[in-house]
């Protein structure tokens, strides 16, 4: 694939992602009528269900990231280009508040609007690096092993992840920029948003280093396996 | 598959999917003692566990498209013969009114009775078009590199669009239309309709261009690979 | 596989569904104070899941069938013997009504007592004709044309079938006799069961004959394709 | 795989196990405006998407057990060496305190605290061997014929069994002592604990015993196939 295509799958799915997580949280905070487990559950299985379908339909192009410490691990472990890194963090940060925008429009929403939504603290951030280790543990595990169930990993664990951490798992620096940038269910005070960061950047490298020990020796050279993952079908 | 096969499939599977959404619709407003996100999360799960069985149970014999737009876009790719596209569009639409009629008559409701739930204006307009780009999107996207898993991607997508837009996804002029025949949960005013079948189309316009230019080259002729979905299994 | 250990599968596993169906039932109803939508979303999914696995379990033994409709369907389709036609409905109808008592005993009520629990009239019937037509629908589309995904196509249809029939589609003779030996959430009034099974022998007659003349062709001789389904994996 | 992957993989990944069990139970807890079916739903919904993606990671290295009578079937069938089975078991009941005091950590906790959640007498007993009977199964039964959707069926199996037992299905030894030094929503009573791991150690055994009989001949040696479900993929 052309880096074009890449550049503009990246942007495309974490746009969508966005607007699944926030247009979702907005749907779920309306009808919920206050119950707030309710609205947690909607959002949750939302963001799953969209995650495996943006996973399938973007991965054989860009390798579906949408989020930049996915893309600086997959970098260190020499599956994408140096040269790459930066035009696909950036396309994920624009993809991400284009996606807030679009999510905004729907609900009849100003374009953004800065969260008042406190998320700080050490238990938080506790929550966003183990939460990140264990995304990043996933992404690692079952692409050196089997890659065609990937997509189904990731989303069963953001539906894990919404629940069993304090933070409700951002695990993405694009998200929580994002996120910032609406004052609804799923947003957070923009000066919230550097500590989330740290944290997840911090379990990403964990799981990155771990999880090359765990699985030190893939089965086939690394291009021909990514090229695999590109054109694989179940036949 | 003679072409008796695939439109006899076309239009059951139409069918049994408006009895889905229209059935459920019914239960979950009648059960949830006025908590709408429960009925919409029942109604969400319902739809996507039962386009799950339908796509697998109907896709070998008629791609199991069920939507109009579908059709049509499957058309301008030179997947579906375009002496077809009239007869499968028709029996959509025959098969999405029977669906729901069968449905009013598993909850005693008239046969047929319009709609007074209002749904119109720019937000919603936006929500449709955006939810028919994507899930002409994840069509595309999935059958060009795994159809194995479209059915799967396809109700997940569905499940995230029912919570994600502020119309709950339509995203199918065929079951647009049959809508306005309930006045039930699942409903839409008729004077409605018209709005949202045209953001529908631009939607599905929009992604068809877009994510053929995102995979310009199937692996393998496309009356190969549509072969292949027919009669595929996972051995 | 021997006639003795299939004869064990089908009846542990009709055995398993009904302490998933009647069990989880208790559980909701206590734990829902009141919302019957909570219940049926908790009885729905968890009878989902656990079809999954039991399907996947057993399927390769027995077939999995846990249901008289569905042998009596396979049979008339040459894929079951017809001397072994009356084991497996015997020993479906007790395993199902040992299932009742064991989730009975889960929950210190009583080994049995009889449902009064009213269901019948026109639309209660037509919901398990339907129900029951689409499960033999989907059994028999996937199994002739991609048997792996059977067992995921099968537990999603009563998923959505709990909430698009006013009947919560028992589909299952076996099924609706045990639970008229419940007064739980899941009972049905002795004297209305056989209004349903009528229901549900109608259903999958019209399904068995239907689905026959849509996939005319198997691509295998039966024998050589269940022979594939038994002992077939992903690989 | 060395053992020393294998045992780091067993504890973290029962660590995390745990750490979805008990983070999402508080969460839960904490959300749904004391609607315990709500709180139940998510827990379960949470602890089986998180099974998902945990046996999909880490099931290639260590075969991921998480619980020693699941070890302690395995050996029992020759599939682990005896030598292993006291590591396995002693990094899983480490992992499973160390996964309660990360979520208490995620949660603003102490890093222990006992129980004070009374589940005992016969009916919850009964309930431990039913779910632990069908937990080992469905484990037997699908490693032994397709073990490419064991990680599914386990995580569906356990989705049901939170509904449809009166303990909420612990069915693993080293989760439950784990969850007796947690005081809130998964936790027990330290004084049950040991009746909850009597009827598991019984219904595991009963499960070992009559599956062996059900599923006599593996299809190829048991360590080719072993070995295939480490490197399996879909292609």
């Amino acid at each position: 694939m052309t880096l074009a295509r890449r550049i503009v799958a990246e942007g495309l799915g974490t746009a969508l992602l966005l607007a699944v997580v926030v247009g979702s949280g907005i749907m779920a905070e309306r009808l919920a009528s206050g119950n707030v487990a309710i609205a947690l559950l909607a959002n949750a299985i939302a963001t799953g269900a969209g995650l495996i379908a943006l996973i399938l339909m973007l991965g054989p192009i860009s390798g579906a990231h949408f989020n930049p410490v996915v893309t600086l691990s997959e970098a260190w472990q020499g599956n994408v280009a140096g040269r790459e890194v930066l035009p696909y963090m950036a396309v994920q940060v624009i993809g991400a508040f284009a996606g807030v925008a679009a999510a905004h429009g729907m609900f009849g929403e100003p374009l953004f609007f800065a969260s008042q939504h406190v998320r700080t603290g050490p238990a938080q951030w506790w929550s966003e690096g183990v939460a990140t280790f264990g995304l990043i543990a996933v992404i690692i595990g079952t692409s050196r092993s089997r890659p065609a169930v990937t997509p189904f990993a990731v989303a069963a664990y953001i539906v894990a992840a919404y629940w069993f951490t304090s933070s409700t798992s951002f695990a993405n620096p694009a998200v929580t920029l994002a996120r910032a940038a609406t004052d609804t269910f799923a947003g957070i005070r923009p000066a919230d948003a550097p500590g989330f960061i740290v944290a997840q950047l911090a379990g990403a490298a964990a799981a990155s280093a771990l999880f090359c020990w765990l699985y030190p020796a893939p089965r086939q050279p690394v291009a021909a396996s990514l090229d695999a993952l590109k054109t694989a079908d179940y036949h």
